[in-house]
């Protein structure tokens, strides 16, 4: 063999699993991570930010560990109609509790969520709301509590859809926190929502771990039974994380500020405020829910999930308003 | 060539790097992760551990995700002589606020502080002492506490050591934290410390990011200034991470349950108790402070991490106590 021929093979031979990885890598960058989002300037902002913030050397680099992404719960990961999940679950849970309290038969607010009664319901107001919230999350241990949320996830249905509630969760956030997590962000809840309430599905249904769960708590305390530690729930509220809450609790919780924040009410416009306030590049998005066929259309007049204020102001600051009807191809998950 | 002698040079090509792997591996597993750690039972008790519960199909094998260690931090993962050194820094606060506050010569606990009157200061009692917390890490806006705590951190010497504050860190814990890492644990302080303070240094100190330290903190309030958003530290207790409130902030902060934990007090003994209950493989330690010549010596009659209780607990049970004198090989990392 003469010398360059043997270079050629050899060459070749060194390069060829190059070349693969080469054409393998160029095949997954043409894949879409974000299949479910209608490709326009939406979508762009979202993955012109991401590559910007992950760009090593560039202007916006920032590091992994400091690629914080905070998501609100209900509205913005899930719905929130035509009643928050969560009141659902209350209402459920009352009603499960009644043959115990046969006083409830002629007291409010109890009287009339067992009646179906939701006017009755709703005359008794935020005061009614927080007694039931109050009676149908406390009393007993964490581990029980945590037992009944699986129950009644296992075994509730959405009137509308009649599907598990945690079935109800968008599709295109789905895909962004994945494609978020493969970027290197931590991905967290930050919401109005009980905190122990969505342990119980959020690592399951969107792959955050409990630890990256910030929501309202009320106080446990902690009791020796027969020897055996346990928390008992109390009916007293020790956070509400929801409107300026929430800066709060990401300052209490996570230490850092974020550097991507999503809302769909003017409960997170304090949230989306101070996440855009820190230097460095920022992305603030907004969930507007515009889908009356596909899901709901509501905004400035809603009694749940409002959004009005937040909606001018992140129109006004350029801010990325998702425009649920146009903007995401698919809602929900297919049923499982 | 035969045969024979050919497939001896195939093999022993193949072999080489297969070889050369195993070589590589075994002078690893030879190379101790914990050296300041003095070899004997309660080392073996560590390593034991972390070997059942990460052996995938063993009876003891846990899950990654659910490989929960939670540390206190004065006089577990740092020192706490002879005052916690939080203290410390509020002292130096009151210190320099002194010229803005000419009042202060007449007022009690100030008085006393400004004068060095550490018997005066004692008289003030608890009262006095949660004033000069108050007056000390309020009224300003967390950034702006970060920073001040940060510069201290870089100026001011402990009194017996002549070092930074931040280097009087345990070295076989600097190990053990990595160690756990390095086999899949995320590491988490748990400490009734406030937890802006300590995110001060945490994440440089120990490798634990912000998002890992729960403490104990003031309310905080969100505020438009100049139209920019800032959050206010009030002189109010939002949550005292401390005795039976450390089970409850792991609930709110981390909802689930470890399944190792380290203190040194009886302010550790619920956390340590609420560990020890959950089901399957258990390591709860206790740092018993036994070395008056290279940190301090002290336990059921210390004002400062009383250890009494939780050490009569342990012993019963069988915990895991660490005799600092004849444990720990080394107590501080080199200066630097």
């Amino acid at each position: 063999m003469t010398t360059p021929s043997r270079n050629f093979f050899l060459q070749t031979f060194l390069a060829l699993p190059l070349l693969l990885l080469a054409l393998v890598s160029s095949a997954f960058a043409q894949s879409d991570p974000l299949p479910s989002w209608k490709d326009g300037a939406v979508k762009s902002a979202i993955t012109d930010f991401v590559a910007k913030v992950t760009k090593d050397g560039g202007a916006d680099f920032v590091k992994p560990q400091e690629r914080i992404a905070v998501f609100d719960n209900d509205g913005t990961l899930w719905s929130e109609q035509p009643m928050y999940f969560q009141l659902a679950f209350a209402l459920d849970r009352i009603k499960a509790m009644a043959p115990q309290h046969p006083e409830w038969k002629d007291t409010e607010p109890f009287k009339s969520v067992l009646a179906g009664d939701i006017k009755g319901l709703a005359a008794s107001g935020e005061k009614g709301l927080m007694e039931l919230m109050a009676v149908s999350h406390s009393g007993m241990t964490t581990d029980e509590y945590a037992a009944i949320v699986a129950d009644w996830l296992k075994t509730a249905r959405h009137p509308r859809f009649d599907r598990p509630y945690d079935e109800l969760v968008y599709q295109p956030q789905l895909e962004l926190l994945g494609y978020l997590r493969a970027n290197g962000f931590k991905t967290f809840i930050v919401s109005g929502g009980g905190v122990e309430f969505m342990r119980g599905f959020a690592e399951k249904a969107y792959g955050i771990p409990p630890e990256q769960v910030i929501g309202s708590a009320g106080v446990t305390k902690f009791e020796l039974r027969d020897g055996k530690p346990v928390l008992v729930k109390e009916p007293k509220v020790e956070f509400i994380d929801d409107g300026p809450g929430k800066p709060s609790g990401i300052n209490n919780f996570i230490g850092r500020r974020p550097i991507l924040a999503f809302g769909n009410s003017d409960g997170d416009q304090q949230m989306l405020e101070w996440t855009a306030a820190g230097d460095g590049a920022r992305f603030i998005g907004i969930v507007h829910h515009t889908d009356a066929d596909r899901e709901w259309a509501y905004d400035r007049q809603s009694h749940i999930g409002k959004l009005d204020k937040a909606l001018d102001e992140g129109t006004a600051k350029g801010w990325t308003i998702v425009d649920m009807k146009s903007d995401w191809l698919t809602i929900y998950p297919p049923a499982k």
